[in-house]
């Protein structure tokens, strides 16, 4: 019962069909709209941004997730995020989910929206429902599409983010097993902190399950994923994550814990992990992927605020951007964390596929090979590795350096 | 009985005499060390950072606060912060206040310790005992001394900051009022997140006063002064606000609550929210202060909360030094700073001392005077001002931008 990379996102599960088109909503002459279609009623299960200030197509969402009825597509925007907008923004979602409605025969209630990109102004209501027209009339089932969507939510994204796998479940009646498929697209670079970042990720999958339990798994597989990933400290107000279920695999519905929904969670958490690190490694003008991997902390809930602590310092991803080993700022960072332990007894490690130096060791920084910690730092991807030596609490968390260009495209930003 | 500004620092108090030198411990052909005495036994109060990874002056001073015995000096060194150094770092410690104890003839007890700079290498005995017989043989009283040491304390500051005032209280015994100094100096630039940063910073005084009401009075005065900076988020290993208090003024001692008590905690404020505003304004590689006035909120905590939330910011930071005023990132901040408020209410503005723009009212973000708005980010110091609408509470955080300056300093920090 093994979990398989497949090629795809979007549109890797059966009964879904995906649309992309250049709106003109801020960014010219590129796709910035896209479509999800289920051909069939779909259970959904979301999370949401902690921010206070919430854009209105996460309100939106939110109600519909609270309504407990089931939904068919999914529109979203990139360029603006329809984020302290009042009354008008919530007023512009009814309008683009009564005009995706009308174009699918489908409900209102059965459209959800995401929006990213500058807070503040408003949708251009007119492009936005000529986009909805051309989404519509161009959906298809094909990879391709699924692809070209993830394109088009992008952002300051360098590279879109899809990921699929398959799995094999008993089938429904007991003879046998359906292969199951999930897959998935995200978008996000900056204000990526996500506490449930502008990060918005779209999953979609052809297993038959109630809606209780993959709420249940979804909020699961978040903790350790898209919660576990930080570019600039900066939690957005439209951070969505929504999972659609259309149940077209035929597999025997999940309803209750047990093998088929510990194998659907761990597919899931793969599907989200992947999403999260391909973020993290891409956030604004990012040069290295930072992991930080803790363990032997007491708890799981101290080992994800180290490990976070570490992923979020300035002056660790500055370090790293600038491959200049001063380690102590990783002692500092798990200082700041907010979680008590013994300085004295705890070890630190900076690692890649193939070098690992300790620098850190009994109390004292060490006089490490400043060699082998060059060669780690000038590789893409550097992963810190903190033993607490208290108990069992593990976590990793990603995170990216902080650069030049960092600064670049956050000081001019709107234009 | 108002404050009054007078010149000076550290030796504004009269019994306080100052040195500084330049000892070679890591910058080269720049003063790196320096040193308070004071004439009198002292009582004094401290503060010290919150970080686990507590450095070993920290260590140091906070078993002698501990005590409760008097003190007479201070000694301090720039370049290397002697944080994550073992027990190494404990006996450097010792032999430190050994060698400044018998350069004065006092005892080894009696002699604060503080450190600023990298973090894990160990300090050069040789040059610091050397620096120490310089320091101890080369005290004076003037303002320019007390001047000369806030600059041998600096690290990637570009200006050193000082600060004084005076005011009078009742003569001991009864008749008539006496003049009471007090002034201090700071150093802090990075690593800038005081929660009680590599912030340092020595008051003087020669008010007589009790340890106790000292006491009682620096940690107040701290949390709406140093605990309201940030530069980067990162709270140090070494962070200490030192108060010495040496009681030649010959005022009536202070040792209930009362005007004497109100006045001097009063004065005290001044001096610490001076030196923390400096430091927020000469933040590595700062460009303009950032300063965020939080009113109406619900309690005062929150306010704290919400003005720290958006100074910290990294996408505020990043706006406010490409001079954009993409202000919807002001209201994401204000909304992940864990306190809950109804954002349809709440009014947010930008201002300096000559322009004001009202940018987010009634849930929008309004259509605001672009123009106006581009004149006070080209100022140096740019103030937003957030009314919840809730209550009372009020608080003021101050910061500074996210430059190239920063990144470039600190990804090549230890050469």
């Amino acid at each position: 019962m093994s979990i398989r990379i497949i090629e795809g996102g979007v549109t890797a599960a059966r009964g879904f069909q995906a649309a992309s088109c250049d709106a003109g909503i801020k960014y010219r002459s590129r796709p910035d709209m896209a479509m999800i279609f289920s051909d069939s009623p779909c259970v959904f299960a979301g999370t949401f941004t902690s921010n206070v200030v919430k854009a209105a197509p996460v309100l939106w969402d939110r109600d519909l997730l609270r309504s407990g009825a089931p939904v068919r597509a999914v529109v979203i925007n990139a360029g603006i995020a329809n984020a302290a907008t009042g009354e008008t923004g919530l007023r512009l979602c009814r309008e683009s989910a009564e005009c995706a409605a009308r174009d699918l025969g489908i409900d209102p209630s059965a459209v959800l929206l995401g929006s990213t990109g500058v807070i503040g102004p408003n949708l251009p209501m007119d492009r936005l429902s000529a986009g909805i027209h051309r989404l519509s009339s161009s959906l298809s089932s094909s990879l391709e599409a699924g692809t070209a969507a993830s394109r088009a939510i992008m952002t300051t994204d360098t590279v879109n983010k899809e990921f699929a796998v398959a799995f094999d479940l008993p089938a429904a009646g007991g003879s046998g097993t359906v292969t199951v498929h999930l897959g998935g697209m995200s978008k996000g670079s900056g204000m990526i902190h996500p506490n449930m970042s502008t990060m918005l990720a779209y999953l979609t999958t052809d297993c038959a399950i109630s809606r209780e339990m993959l709420q249940r798994l979804t909020s699961a597989a978040v903790q350790d994923t898209f919660n576990m990933i930080t570019v600039d400290g900066d939690t957005s107000t439209n951070d969505t994550l929504l999972v659609l279920a259309g149940g077209e695999a035929g597999n025997e519905p999940i309803t209750v814990e047990g093998e088929a929904s510990a194998l659907f969670g761990e597919a899931l958490e793969a599907v989200c992990r992947h999403l999260a690190i391909r973020m993290a490694g891409d956030g604004e003008g990012a040069s290295h992927l930072i992991e930080t991997r803790v363990l032997g902390a007491d708890t799981k809930e101290h080992a994800r605020l180290l490990a976070k602590s570490v992923v979020g310092s300035s002056l660790v991803k500055a370090m790293v951007f600038g491959r200049d080993a001063n380690c102590g700022r990783i002692l500092c960072a798990l200082g700041y964390a907010g979680v008590d332990f013994d300085p004295a007894a705890i070890e630190v490690f900076m690692e890649d596929s193939r070098n690992q130096v300790c620098f850190y060791r009994e109390g004292h920084v060490l006089d490490f090979d400043e060699e082998k910690a060059l060669a780690i730092l000038s590789g893409p991807e550097v992963r810190f590795v903190c033993d607490m030596k208290m108990g069992s609490g593990e976590a990793t968390a990603w995170g990216c350096d902080l650069t030049y260009d960092y600064v670049k495209i956050n000081g001019d930003y709107r234009t």
